[in-house]
């Protein structure tokens, strides 16, 4: 019995302290990784400001969090289910902060991850991650009090709710509600297989993107008269770089991390694969897009191998736990084709400024790999990661798992719900919310802010590389997406500091 | 027996590898956010000269803290005191170096986590936050052999005998002097509260800073004839917040690893807690300064944000274990009001030319945080971390807590003594120090050296932006602190990147 | 026997823990770190080039591992030797990917670190920086295809094929091939002691890094026509400085995580040890160039030191787990004089234009420190890291220690098998590489490309910083190795941003 209790004691302080480093990693390197890519895709003269903008988010995200967001994602009174669509308990972790120690806790058993202090930190700085999305989107155009005012109400409502769903025991999509006889036995007797939130994070950091770059409107020059596509350059491709770097960097916090556990042998083997499977579906991915690009235009491309890397990590997060190594090697090439073709759609068809390609990556890489366990979920590893308490047997008699594997499809059948479900949710609020502040004329920034650049005016900074006097002659030149009609310059060729290139009208990218 | 001994040492190797990340995060993403932090904020001329400076401090350190500096803050022989002042054993390692195992290190039970190579290292890095504060200050006019001296006396001796007083066993302002009956029972029966260093990292590298800043003088050019202020633009406000998001960061290492054990239940909740204070306490004050900000002056200022942040980091340091997670909010909102009226005091009124703010951020904000505990520490917290072996009633007893929670005072009285001790102690050295060099003239470099910037003379070194030519323009022009009298120019708007941009005196705030 | 299996799986969790945080560090910030350092060491019109490179040897290594790497390096079938020479087993993760948990795996015992998803992780992680190596040393002019091929085959094969002899069970050179009465006992009953990969990583980085250069040829205008050596400036020491600071602080998941335990009372001491150790040596190391510069020349030399730092990780890498502290110093200084003679001997007299110093810290260093544990590795400390299995006695009786503690020689004597056998097998293999690219005239770009720089041919960038419009007057200017003969210049002095400083003939550095 004491024995017992030492074993439990040492195991859970390890799972508290793997849960707190790969949130620190997912606070640190990633939400730096996600500031610098968005500052260096952006031209300088707003850089300042988006800088800004992504630090604030984590600032208001973790008020947010704090007092109504967590509380809204896993709350629940104790011994009790909250319902399947919103958490309902320990707002502003009133109920957390009464323990005096683990022991408390150990009480309520498999409740403890959702009230303890390091649960807290750790989908706290997954829900930044959702938050941050959007703020690359609408660069160099939306005002700082609407973006305030939208990483406030992401954090505190919206995020937290599709959290719920999906994460929380009590969610109608969970994959973990085992409640048997209970009112929300699992959905489809699958649930949504979201590891580690290719839909939670991705798709809907990536809606709430798509809806925001939508509903602002592209920038002063990003389109002709015609709707010709102009190029709008990038200002540093080191800083893309090195913000890729650290997002990859980040991720083995975001993925391996969402398993909460590694202090069983079964966790152990399940985190370290989903480093494994991580790393090769980025890898790949980024192979794919240096290979595709090449192959069209016979120039090597930085700055979309980069995108490439950061499309296969988002496609990978859903099925990270449950795939070989070959699958995550196929998940990450086809996101790399998915990202491509969803830029091209996203900026040429539907004519959607988004300016760090946000929702191409979150949201349709996203998307790709939230069906993608739907197609190759491995029976074993469904078995080891979703077939807790006894039901590993049941997990391949019922065929929950991938339906090349022979499965019966009623994992896509979920994967695809919850695809549609946060993609409605995500949409309206989100769009509601964008559509009320530009309705107001709170959305976005003067004319003449916005030819000046934000770092100048609202903000009152002038931005390191003096960009003032590099406005006007920055605008209307080129075309920009990695595959447009002809297009001869790469997206990358858009890399300027914005210094002495007025006029210069992409004419650096040579095919040889 | 058998059994036991195992729970214990996979207990122990689990607190050392917590110790030694948390140490990694320190001295990695920490030391490196100083440098950039310090290298954005001050003139491209001489940002290779204060990077150098702080690679050159945790060399130093090392080596500092090697030979002395872990004797004077932790030695003692086994089973014996040193004594209240300062820790006398252990020098260069020399009882560590003899360990052949952990079994060895059992046998000294609690003196363990004093002899272990892995608290060297955790205490090393701490040491070397401490030391490298003071870079910033004295930056763009100290001499580099004058640094190397400060560095080397500040780790090998001044910043030692703080950590000996208030962390080692056998300090005197100790709250972990438990010796009942012993020399050094707890002061006031209470000891201060400063649990990852408000006191002994912040203040004292606070103070050390204060004392260089005011003995080296103003740099040429900050205050005209009749003591106007003058603007001098920082080169990279990306530097800036790079180095933010990065000691952000590294700050989870700092503060929570700052319990040094994580492997019991109590001491995984302890952690977790510090984890989410930090955060919040940060946030807050990011927010307030913000807000403060743009009710001021109608503008939204990024680097502000950034010295926000990090004062709420700086703020809760003393208290991050003890106080709810509201109190932490309202420490960091004070903190941001602390920070700037500080910062307004130093430069406008006492005439101290600080080009990073470091004194504002670790001696003012510390200071203020060295307090917070004495007023919010709440009453089951503190019972909880400090009131161990069996104290715990004893600490509500005594109202060993809070004022504001009607705590009977002796805890605020110790952080008070704490304060006043560090303040006079680190005064006295480094002032002592700074003014014999000033009076041998090894202090300062050469006017023209100053002017022409260091990177360009003394180091050899022809900055990365070629600032070589960009000196006297820069000089002489606008207004610096961010509430200054007549300040119509924000404290980020002085950031350029020093070229194409001379004699432009900070038009480019415009508030609308 | 159920209370030792409950202790063995919270054990090996805390290693599985251990391992991947290690190796994230090494892929993450390292990997970024090498990024960086590569990229601002060189001229801006190639960064991108050199970045994408970067990125992209992660890309191909971590699919060449995948595929046959790691199976070359430690494959072999269960309870069975694969040979001496290289691994034969697990290509593409084969068995990996069948366990279902980690309790088939307990049932291999000693063969579980060799088969788990997280040591694939922490393997490609060091064969990722082994690879990585070489892409400094041929930047700027080598073509991407040769590139590609290169990083595919060096992952794929070369390294892995040392990474067995010296790590794996089976390996030739192994100090783990502990099987009595095997085909492969121990080397002079010995080993090779190479904890972390001075030999096994630097060595054979840094040793394809001289071939790719040496065959590859100096950089137009390097020499001019009469040999002499011309400078070429790097284009941001601020790169230089955050690579280093990166790289450091990733040492420390690659040194101490090198132990791939840490759950045992000893393996904790071994991994604190080796932090110590490693600090202490960096530092050592950078203090020592700062002075031998200073001595020379007067001036203080940043990038100087950032290199001194580096070198002494790269030569305490073998030694880090049985040397002393001061032993650790020691080892560090003399890198810092074995770099700057080696970097002066390789561009002075050996004419070979190696950009970013790899050969020298890399090849050099990594000599130096895989001979130093021949001449100071500790008795005490030696039974402890390679005496398992009750063979401590023997180690001491068998003089298994550095000669300077009096031992037998035959450790120093392994130590040199070592370094011929490596230098031999990835000369020649890597040697035949590069000769058969250049025969084939696909190993550089044509002339013209070289001198408008990459970044703006072949890769369609337009690096961040405009810098094609710099590329004539960049070149043929001043001296470049820190003491070369009549250097007027430091190494430091050649950095610059690219703009507005054509013609300038390394003026800057000024003496007093």
């Amino acid at each position: 019995e004491v024995q017992q209790t030492a074993k439990a004691e040492v195991s859970l302080s390890l799972d508290v302290a793997f849960v707190l480093f790969s949130a620190y990693l997912v606070f640190g390197p990633m939400q730096l990784g996600f500031a610098l890519l968005c500052a260096g895709a952006i031209r300088s003269k707003n850089s300042m400001n988006v800088l800004m903008k992504n630090i604030l988010d984590a600032c208001t995200g973790a008020i947010g969090f704090y007092l109504f967001g967590y509380a809204f994602a896993f709350g629940h009174e104790a011994k009790k289910s909250s319902n399947g669509f919103i958490g309902n308990w320990n707002f502003a972790l009133s109920f957390t902060t009464k323990e005096s120690s683990l022991s408390n806790v150990l009480e309520f058993d498999d409740d403890f991850p959702d009230e303890g202090w390091h649960s807290w930190f750790f989908q706290f700085s997954l829900c930044a991650i959702a938050t941050t999305i959007v703020s690359g989107a609408v660069a160099e155009r939306c005002t700082f009090g609407a973006y305030l005012a939208y990483s406030f109400f992401i954090s505190a409502f919206v995020y937290p709710v599709v959290a719920h769903w999906v994460w929380s025991p009590d969610g109608w999509l969970s994959a973990f509600n085992t409640y048997v006889g209970g009112r929300y036995a699992l959905i489809l007797r699958s649930g949504a297989i979201d590891f580690a939130g290719a839909g939670v994070v991705h798709v809907t950091g990536g809606m709430a993107a798509l809806m925001g770059a939508w509903i602002i409107g592209p920038r002063i020059g990003r389109f002709d008269a015609s709707g010709k596509v102009n190029e709008i350059k990038g200002h540093s491709a080191t800083l893309v770089v090195m913000g890729t770097f650290l997002m990859w960097f980040g991720y083995y916090g975001f993925a391996p991390g969402a398993n909460l556990s590694v202090a069983t042998a079964d966790a152990a083997v399940v985190v370290s694969r989903v480093a494994v499977t991580t790393t090769l579906s980025a890898a790949s991915a980024g192979l794919t897009t240096l290979f595709l690009r090449y192959a069209m235009s016979s120039t090597w491309d930085t700055v979309l191998v980069c995108n490439g890397c950061l499309g296969g990590l988002v496609a990978i997060t859903a099925g990270c736990a449950v795939v070989e190594p070959w699958a995550a090697v196929l998940c990450g090439s086809a996101a790399a084709l998915v990202f491509v073709g969803s830029d091209y759609l996203l900026l040429y068809k539907l004519k959607i400024d988004d300016p760090v390609s946000a929702v191409s990556m979150h949201l349709f890489c996203g998307l790709w790999g939230l069906f993608f366990p739907g197609l190759l979920a491995k029976p074993q590893y469904m078995a080891d990661v979703y077939g807790d308490d006894g039901l590993a047997d049941s997990v391949k008699a019922a065929g929950k798992y991938g339906i090349l594997y022979g499965g019966h499809g009623q994992v896509l059948l979920c994967q695809l719900i919850e695809a549609v479900a946060i993609c409605l949710w995500v949409g309206l609020m989100m769009g509601t919310f964008f559509y009320v502040f530009k309705a107001a004329k709170r959305l976005r920034v003067p004319v003449d802010q916005e030819l000046a650049g934000q770092d100048v005016t609202k903000e009152g900074v002038e931005p390191y590389d003096g960009a003032g006097g590099s406005v006007g002659p920055q605008q209307g030149v080129g075309t920009t997406a990695a595959f447009g009609p002809g297009a001869t310059v790469t997206t990358s060729a858009f890399y300027s500091n914005g210094e002495g290139e007025e006029g210069v009208s992409g004419g650096y990218a040579t095919n040889d």
